[in-house]
């Protein structure tokens, strides 16, 4: 399987995320790409790949134009204003308030925020640019056929919604993968998110589609992040009613009642005459993540990448989240060591 | 003109808010109150009184009971989670989201939050208890006859709505006492909020009713804290329609300007037949005050006193904001003298 792969994603490093009322080293940072990469030449997975530039387009078939521009501009204006510290939400349009675009950069922040852990730090806009144009490019190569692809995006994607970021995302890779596939010839597309918290970005982008299947396990959010999306009657709207499946998970689940979820959703999916399969895969179901509670062992990833395959499905793999960094690179390329000896 | 004041206020004591993308210290600091206190005195205002236990009544005439349970044990809970900073918002029902209750304290937290910076320390429901029973205290002064009253409230309520705490805000003082008013046979009472910030806990509270009418003078939302609330179009709802009046006004505003919107305002209070006035009082239209952008100076707030007392109300003022923690009392206590030489 070959890895698309690109160093920009080292222009995300920011200094600060808000974690348990305090200011730490944000725990999506730069080593966890690094040392996926290292895992996946230390197994020889395959070629690992370059992306080109695909510009802003294919971005923009699923982002809002207003907040991809704010993001562009999210720091210069931040810093224009004096602040010290990175670019954080204060306040957002809360429940009752009016939903408009204020014009200073503190409102701005607020409008296109989905969360306030997430700081905007210098080079955050280039690196997701990037991330998106690493999903692409392994589309790319599913497209020309090959069973299947891992984009080693970074920073990851399926928090941000159609004209928000939040939980460490900014643009959502697997979304702007998926709707390229869509354009490029696919009939269905279906996004399976196996990442620790729930894909609520994907999930809004897709809401009202039925072409584009939205599937995810996850942390009940009742007790997990994000806490406002992912329960299981949000089942789509409109054309999309019946094409969001959600199957949020009790802490302390284990692989055999994962396993178990997996199998119906992916059965539903089969069912669907889905043609291609994008794998939102976060390895943050880890027993010992640091900010999880699932109980998945490394060992257990292979399993899931055998049973992914077990679909038949042409299978773009597109990285999300994952904090056990030690760990990151033999979770993440035994699932796809796990796919490729049972495809 | 009676004081009322109870160093409870010290409970709030938090140690840390979020501004500019760092953690520092509050704004919103106890040397406030106490300054105010010292110039109280030292201008001879008049008796300081000490406010009595109301209990919770008064206080969920106007707020949510689920919220108000929430504020009660939030510290508790955020400290059970092992968390080491003080209880700060991590993400909240944003844009398309679900607005339903999660169970665990991140998520109540963001539930109950209108914005990012204000965090829940050890005493900040004590304190904002105490709060409230000195707006009643204080209004039972006026109740009882007498021109005018100051509740020198610590923490502030005007941002705090029916289930949404923020601010530096958790329970709306002013709201509280001007339904105490009500309840207590005042026909209609008029709420003027001349904080820098917009009021929009206040408005939130009575925007459907028309026997609060709800007139406020702040920064423009599109440029100002709480970015969106405030704006001109918001008149009211239902049988609150036109009962709540909001000026927002540019950055710079001078005295000059800012009289005349306070004119235009006091004049629709009194032709709606109000019989007696709260005032949110926020002295963070002094042009040197760190957070803010309009140019009031010390003496233009005696001015403001002497305008007020020109609406011939029974009045209770109630502290809100002001961080020009040096001039503060000055500022305030300006007001009230002004207050009640023209009165």
């Amino acid at each position: 399987m070959k890895t698309v792969y690109t160093d920009k994603h080292h222009l995300r490093n920011a200094r600060t995320e808000l974690a348990g009322g305090e200011l730490v080293r944000p725990f999506e940072c730069p080593e966890r790409a690094e040392i996926i990469r290292a895992r996946v030449e230390e197994r020889q997975l395959g070629e690992i790949v370059s992306p080109g530039e695909r510009g802003l387009s294919p971005v923009l078939a699923v982002h809002d134009e207003g907040y991809v521009r704010f993001l562009e501009t999210a720091w210069d204006e931040w810093q224009a204003e004096g602040f010290k510290g990175e670019a954080m939400v204060a306040c957002w349009p809360a429940r009752r308030m009016t939903d408009r675009r204020p014009d200073h950069i503190e409102g701005k922040l607020g409008y296109y925020a989905m969360a306030a852990e997430t700081a905007i730090s210098p080079g955050t806009f280039e690196a997701a640019r990037w991330s998106a144009n690493v999903a692409l490019a392994a589309a790319d190569i599913v497209l020309g056929g090959e069973r299947a692809a891992f984009a080693l995006t970074r920073p990851p994607g399926h928090h941000a919604a159609r004209d928000m970021f939040g939980g460490y995302c900014f643009l959502n890779n697997a979304a702007i993968a998926a709707q390229h596939m869509r354009l490029s010839g696919a009939g269905k597309v279906a996004i399976l998110d196996v990442d620790y918290h729930h894909g609520n970005g994907t999930q809004d982008i897709f809401y009202e589609r039925a072409d584009v299947l939205f599937a995810s396990l996850h942390a009940d959010p009742r007790v997990a992040f994000p806490h406002f999306s992912g329960y299981a009657d949000e089942t789509g709207m409109g054309d999309g009613e019946g094409a969001t499946l959600n199957r949020p998970l009790p802490d302390g689940t284990d692989w055999t009642h994962f396993s178990a979820a997996l199998a119906d959703v992916l059965d539903c999916i089969c069912k669907t005459g889905t043609e291609a399969l994008v794998v939102s895969l976060g390895v943050d179901t880890f027993e010992r993540d640091p900010i999880s509670t699932l109980k998945l062992t490394s060992e257990n990833f292979l399993r899931l990448g055998e049973q992914i395959a077990s679909a038949g499905l042409p299978t773009l793999f597109v990285m999300e989240g994952g904090y056990a960094v030690a760990e990151i690179g033999i979770n993440a390329v035994n699932t796809l060591e796990g796919f490729e000896q049972a495809a």
